[in-house]
């Protein structure tokens, strides 16, 4: 075995690759919050919030993982013995499921088969069977299959009712075209650790107006993810605010700004294009049946140890894809395409995978999944 | 088109990629350099240069680009009037000549077709014509032609006489296998942004005992690149030091260590072999008759500009690799394979060289270059 440099490819749903000069703009002396000078870089960030999330609302930013704005969508509108439909199709749909139990919320879950989608029929006849239902709870792009949600369509179906549309667009964001005002989402839900480019450690949430209200009137326990004081202290933090993540944040929103949204939505379905074709060409299947431009969810072909597989490229060739959850594990693969990656990314990722493949003995053409990434490339003159 | 995240992958022979943790170590605080403090960290990386030339000798440090040491070289062991033997064969040939002329050294020429290495067989022949030939000057490898010349079949040659053997390593240290003591080198060269991962502005100059000794004897005009001063002070600098660059070196030759000098010598050679097989695959042609592991020249196929197609790949796709240098502008590219570099830069290269010749019209078979790279991965199992 000849020795290589190992130098890390991270091709994974979040967390998703950092640029340098976000990862230095993270690097910069510490100063204190309560300046104006700090102020002056945290309006920045949040005017830019805005635009990533096609809002003209406030996107308030919490120091936390994304599960903690997670977790401040529910507790901020929901009060126990409310009731809300929760889509499940996957391990962050069963998030929602659990924070709405937990804070004592009577759920009507829509399970839906992991790798399918939910359709905006399905939510209609849940509605009409409980209509007294508060909120609809949604994943964007539920990572564990790689399943984009039509989150547009639910919005219409919600239209003229007063039943609120939370959604999850943690690893969404940015890898799938969204659109918070035209598209009438309640709650959005992002984090920092995916298209932002950022490292783990903020999470956004962002409400409409009539969202808003509802925030002003619940009476619920919370204090830390209590976002009547994030709305009071804007464009301040209520706490101290993850200062050195907020210089990265700046500096993302500048990037992102100057990209321009579409682009940053079309470089991800460039991507996702990519590899699917590549994957395909090497005789896989993929697992999603709505995939989405965060990931490309792929079965693990008949006796191959996808846990191995996922690993041996991980540790040998540090080329870190994702592998299956909860009873997925060893099942499927999952190569993303979200935040700081480039086309070269997706060639080393299908160039490592069809390598693996061959070493742990499925018949592969080497090449091959590379050829067909290389011909969308191509036709789209990148 | 679409848009694309640019990143940068640097093929080039020099500046080759530098990993974050040597970029990082010379992010460290500047420390005063007369002080015990730095003096270790010096001392350290010192120490680390001798197993990388494979030598018990010292290795000095001299704060400039790589052809400060040639000039060191030049300027300490040749008096004007003393006739030397050079070989040219390349750009950096012509560099030892130009330097020996501005010394007022009398040059016996050995002039080698651009892409051809010398023979020892030729080296004989010349210093039989000029028996009063003081030292012989070569080229371990010769960056603008990637050809790689066989120093230890010259140092042969010159055993049993006072024929001092002088090599410029800038590209080659690390990249090819080099015993400066066991090939009884007199005198070799090297530069921090090579296979030593680092950026540009250390140069290195190790010499054997009897060239130390006509050093110590040469009353030439020199000052910076008096070599005395850097034996008087030796481990210590005659003047300000590169601080943060050393520091730099001293992490480097730690990682190098780690890695083992066979191993470091080894990964170059995996890649360049995976290389050639990629371009071969692809219909082109190598350029040098004795291709070394630094870099591959490549011959730029009938009716492709060659510089637009360089030009391309990096302004576009963030991939550099090198041009020709001189006559050879436009009708070669190098790819390198030098420093921290892994087999997926590879694989980049040549996705994207076949991506490019396919834009601009020539007849490729679109991943044919990366499945031939692969199989030379999986062969040798990496």
């Amino acid at each position: 075995m000849a020795k290589i440099v190992r130098k890390n490819y991270l091709l994974t749903p979040g967390p998703a690759p950092v640029p340098t000069e976000i990862l230095l703009a993270g690097a910069q002396e510490t100063i204190h919050h309560r300046t104006p000078q700090y102020l002056e870089i945290q309006k920045k960030a949040l005017e830019g919030l805005k635009y990533l999330f096609q809002t003209e609302n406030r996107v308030f930013t919490l120091l936390s993982s994304g599960t903690g704005a997670m977790e401040a969508a529910v507790a901020n509108i929901m009060s126990p013995g409310d009731e809300a439909i929760v889509v499940v199709g996957g391990k962050f749909g069963e998030r929602w499921r659990d924070i709405c139990k937990a804070y004592g919320v009577v759920v009507h879950e829509i399970a839906i088969e992991w790798g399918a989608a939910v359709t905006p029929e399905q939510i209609k006849e849940k509605l009409e069977e409980y209509p007294n239902t508060k909120a609809v709870f949604t994943t964007l792009s539920e990572t564990s299959t790689g399943v984009v949600t039509d989150v547009e369509a639910i919005s219409k179906i919600l239209e003229g009712t007063n039943v609120l549309h939370v959604t999850d667009a943690i690893s969404g964001l940015l890898a799938q075209p969204l659109k918070m005002d035209e598209w009438k989402l309640d709650v959005v839900v992002a984090g920092s650790q995916k298209g932002l480019m950022m490292p783990p450690g903020l999470a956004f949430i962002a409400l409409s107006e009539r969202a808003l209200e509802v925030v002003r009137a619940s009476t619920n326990h919370r204090y830390y993810f209590d976002l009547r004081a994030y709305d009071k202290s804007y464009p301040d933090s209520p706490y101290t605010p993850g200062i050195n993540l907020v210089y990265q944040l700046a500096r993302a929103v500048e990037m992102l700004y100057e990209e321009g949204i579409e682009n940053v939505w079309e470089r991800h379905r460039l991507l996702a294009d990519a590899t699917r074709a590549g994957v395909k060409a090497l005789g896989l299947e993929l697992f999603a049946k709505r995939p989405g431009n965060v990931l490309t969810a792929v079965k693990i072909p008949e006796g191959i140890d996808g846990k191995k597989l996922v690993g041996y490229m991980r540790n040998e060739w540090g080329v870190t894809i994702a592998g299956g959850q909860a009873h997925l594990k060893g099942k499927i693969m999952r190569i993303a395409h979200l935040g700081w990656m480039s086309p070269f990314d997706t060639i080393t990722a299908l160039s490592a995978l069809e390598m693996a493949l061959d070493k742990f003995g499925y018949k592969v053409e080497l090449g091959a999944g590379v050829k067909a990434a290389e011909e969308v490339f191509r036709r789209e003159d990148i």
